[in-house]
C-alpha cells in the first residue's frame, strides 16, 4: 500500500477552496477584460535555455527541470557526469522546465508570434508557476500568478490604466485598504547622481531594498561603508520617507534632485501619470525606497501590499524597455503587473473576506422507494433543463439518511417525493435554512428555484 | 541571442484560441455544474511513486520526470549511474513526475481527504495533463481533460447522469452527431465465458479491441490462433456488431450469453441504467467491442466519438471498483468520465463550429490632441464603471492610425474626440460593421453599448 502524499509545498484545493480562489480569479479577470485585454496562455514547460539566466543565479536553482525521456544517461555530459557535477550535467539531460513566472514566457510568446500580432498588445495570462523555493507562510512551489501586459508602446496610459485596475481589483475583493506603492527607475539613478553615488547604483539600490529589514541605521551605515559621504547620506534621507504621490511630492523631489537627465525623464513621467489619474481620487503612495525587480524595469514600479496582513508583496510591477530584446525582437516596451493569487487568498481568508460558499447545487431529491426514485430523476431533468442545478440521492437509503447527506453538502432545499406526492404530481420542498415546507407543482418548484 | 521556441508537443494558445477553448470548458463545466458536482485542483506535479505503475510499462515511460533540486548527483544511485542504467537511476535524481491524467490523483485526493469529502463526492476537475508522446494529429505533449467522477456509491443512477451530460455537453456544442458508445466489464467476461475463452479474457479484449483497425477476419484468426474454436468465433462475431442500447438489444444479449453471475450482473445493470435514462429519449449505442482501460474498469464502459472526423475518442470513462485500494481506502466505487478539451476544440475548428470570436473590448476611443485623449480618458472611465470594457488609444498618433488598430483589433465600435465633441459634450460613435455614425451624450453612449 501506498501512502497519499503530495510533494512539499505543493496542495490540493477543496471544492469550498476552489470557489474562492475562483471569486477571486474572476475578479482580476472581469477587471482585466474591463480594460481590454485578451487572454493567452502559454504551456507549463519552457525550453530550459528560455529559462535560464533570467532571475539571477538564484533564480536558476530555483527552477524544476524535466529529466530527458529515453536514455538520457547516454547522451548525457560525460565529463560531468564523472566529476559528479550536478549543476554541469543538467543541460545535457533536462532540456525544459517548468515557468518560473509568466514574463518571459510572454517575452516569448510576442517574439515568436510578432507577425500575427496588433500592437500595442494588451494580453492577461492566469496560470500557475512553479518554484523550487523552500516553502513558508506564503510561499509555496506551485502558485498562480494573474499577469496583465501591455507591450509595443511607450504611453503612460498604461500605467495610469493598471493603477485604476489595482484599485478595482483591491476594492472588489474587500481589500480597499491597500498600499499601492510606485517609484521610477530613473528617479533611482538620478538619486544615485545627487547622492554621489553614480558608479555605485546597485550598491544603492541593494541597500535601500533592505530599509524594511534593516532600518534606516542600518541603510545608512551600509552606505557609509560603500563610501557615500554624510549630505549624501542626509540627501537620501530625505528622500525615502513614503509620501502621498501628489504634484507637492514631485515638486520636493525635484528641488532636491540635482540636475541630470534621469531626473527630468523622472519627473515627467511621473507627473504625466499624475495627469491622467487625477480625476479619480485614487490615492497611492511615492516609495522612493522601492527597488524591486530593478532587473528588467527601466520605467515605473509598483508595488501592492495589504498593510497588517503580516504578508509581504501581493502584487508588483513595472514597465520594461527591452525584455523581448534577449529573443531577437528589439525596442519593444512594455509594461505590466502580476496579481498573486495564493497570497491574497492568504490575506482575505486570515482577515474572513470570503462570504460564505454558496452551494451551486440548489437542491436534492430524496425519495422512500423505487417509483419515487425515478419520479425524482424525472423532476431533476425538468429543473436541469430550466438551467438549475440538482441532484437526485443515488442510494435508496432511509430518508433520514439522505437529510444528512443533504445537511453536509451544504444543498440549500431538499425535494421528498413519497406516494403522495406522485399521486398529486407534486413535490415536498423544504428550505433547508428555515425549515419550512410547502407542496409545489413543478412549475412552482421551478419558479421557486430559479 | 536565443531562438523563441517551445518544447516539442507543446503550444501556445493566443487571444482567438484562448476564447474558443473556454467556450468548450464553461460549457462542459456549466453542465457538470447542473448536475451537481464541484470543482477540485491537485497540483501539476505528484510524487513520482504516486504515477508509476498506474498506467502500464509503456505509461511510465511516458510519464514526465522532474529531477530533484540542488546535487542530485550526490544521492543518486551509484549502481545505476555506474551501469548508466537511466531507467533505473530514475527515482533515485527524480522524485516528482507531472500529472499524467486526473483520475490517479483523484483517487490520491480522496484517499488524502477522506475524512474531508462526504460521500458520495461529485467533483470535476479541468486541468491539464503531460504525457511524453510522439506528437501526431490529435495528440500533444501538454493537453487539457475535463474530468467529472462520482465516487462513493454504487448507484447506476451515476452512469445515468453521465449519459444525459454527454447528451447535453455535444449538443450544446454543436457536436449532436456525437456517438456514444457503452459497454460492461461483465458483458466481456460473460462472452469469454460462453465462447469458451474464461481462462484466457486478457487475449480476448486484446483481439477484439483491434476490431477498427484489422477487422473481424483479423480478429477471427488472432482467436483462432490462439485457441478458440470455431463455434466460439462464431458466437462472438454476433455478439461483436454495434447495436442501439435498448430492450431488444439487452434480450438479445441475454440469449445469445450463456448462464453465469457476470451475465446476471451485465444485464441486470445494463437494463437499470436503461431505464433510468428511458424518458430522455437520448440514443446511445451497445458496443460489446468496446475493451478502453479495461485495467481498473469494472462495470459500465463509455467512449464518446465524433463520427466522421478522423479523430478518434474525444471522450471516455467508465466505472471502476477500486481506485483509491492502492492508497488505502479499499471497497470505494466510483464511476468517471473525462472530456479531452484539445480534442474537441479540433474537431470543432475542422467542422467549423465555432463563431466568429466575439471582441470582448466594445469601443476604442480615439483622439486629436492631448485635451481629446484626456477626455476619452474621462469617458472610458465612465463606461467601465457601467460595466463597458473600453480602450483608450495609448499613443498620439494620425487618427487613421488609430482606426486602423480599431480594424484589425476587431473592436465593434471606435468612439472619436475632437475639438467640437469636446465642447458639445459628446462623442462620435461609429459603428465599425455597418459605417454608420452618430453623436451621443455621455449617457446615451453607455445606453447604446450596455
Amino acid at each position: 500500500m501506498q501512502k497519499a502524499a503530495l510533494p512539499k509545498g505543493t496542495r490540493d484545493f477543496s471544492p469550498e477552496v476552489m470557489k474562492r480562489r475562483k471569486f477571486i480569479t474572476t475578479t482580476i479577470e472581469s477587471v482585466y477584460k474591463k480594460f481590454g485585454f485578451d487572454p493567452i496562455e502559454t504551456p507549463a514547460m519552457e525550453k530550459l535555455s528560455t529559462l535560464t539566466g533570467k532571475y539571477g543565479d538564484e533564480g536558476d536553482t530555483l527552477l524544476f527541470k524535466v529529466l530527458d525521456s529515453g536514455d538520457f544517461l547516454a547522451k548525457a555530459d560525460q565529463e560531468a557526469l564523472n566529476n559528479k557535477d550536478s549543476n554541469k550535467l543538467i543541460p545535457s539531460v533536462a532540456s525544459k522546465g517548468l515557468r518560473y513566472d509568466l514574463t518571459v514566457p510572454f517575452a516569448r510568446y510576442v517574439v515568436q508570434n510578432q507577425t500575427h500580432i496588433t500592437f500595442p498588445f494588451r494580453r492577461y495570462q492566469m496560470q500557475p508557476v512553479w518554484r523550487a523555493d523552500r516553502p513558508q507562510k506564503g510561499r509555496y512551489r506551485e502558485f498562480w500568478q494573474c499577469d496583465a501586459d501591455v507591450i509595443g508602446t511607450k504611453s503612460l496610459l498604461c500605467e495610469a490604466d493598471f493603477i485604476k485596475i489595482y484599485h478595482e481589483v483591491f476594492s472588489t475583493l474587500g481589500l480597499g485598504n491597500y498600499e499601492l506603492r510606485l517609484n521610477h527607475r530613473k528617479a533611482l539613478e538620478a538619486i544615485a547622481k545627487t547622492c554621489g553615488f553614480e558608479g555605485s547604483f546597485t550598491a544603492l539600490t541593494v541597500a535601500i531594498d533592505k530599509l524594511d529589514k534593516i532600518g534606516w541605521e542600518g541603510v545608512s551605515n551600509e552606505l557609509l561603508s560603500k563610501g557615500m559621504d554624510h549630505s549624501g547620506v542626509e540627501t537620501l534621507k530625505q528622500l525615502l520617507n513614503k509620501v502621498d504621490f501628489d504634484q507637492q511630492a514631485l515638486d520636493l523631489l525635484s528641488k532636491i534632485l540635482t540636475d541630470s537627465k534621469e531626473k527630468d525623464i523622472a519627473i515627467e513621467e511621473l507627473s504625466t501619470v499624475l495627469g491622467f489619474i487625477r480625476s479619480t481620487g485614487i490615492r497611492l503612495k511615492l516609495d522612493l525606497s522601492l527597488a524591486r525587480g530593478l532587473d528588467y524595469y527601466t520605467g515605473c514600479i509598483f508595488e501592492a501590499t495589504i498593510p497588517g496582513s503580516g504578508i509581504g508583496s501581493v502584487s508588483g510591477g513595472g514597465r520594461y524597455d527591452d525584455l523581448t530584446g534577449i529573443f531577437g525582437l528589439k525596442d519593444v516596451s512594455g509594461v505590466g503587473i502580476s496579481f498573486g493569487l495564493d497570497r491574497i487568498y492568504d490575506v482575505m481568508l486570515a482577515a474572513d473576506l470570503f462570504k460564505e460558499v454558496e452551494q451551486e447545487t440548489k437542491v436534492l431529491f430524496c425519495h422512500f422507494d423505487e417509483s419515487a426514485l425515478l419520479y425524482g430523476i424525472n423532476l431533476a431533468d425538468k429543473l436541469r433543463e430550466a438551467g438549475i442545478a440538482s441532484v437526485v440521492y443515488s442510494d435508496r437509503k432511509k430518508i433520514n439518511k439522505q437529510f444528512d447527506y443533504a445537511h453536509k453538502c451544504n444543498f440549500p432545499y431538499v425535494a421528498v417525493i413519497g406516494d403522495d406526492e406522485m399521486a398529486n404530481g407534486v413535490v415536498q420542498l423544504k428550505n433547508m435554512a428555515t425549515g419550512k415546507q410547502e407542496k409545489l407543482t413543478v412549475t412552482d418548484l421551478i419558479e421557486r428555484l430559479k
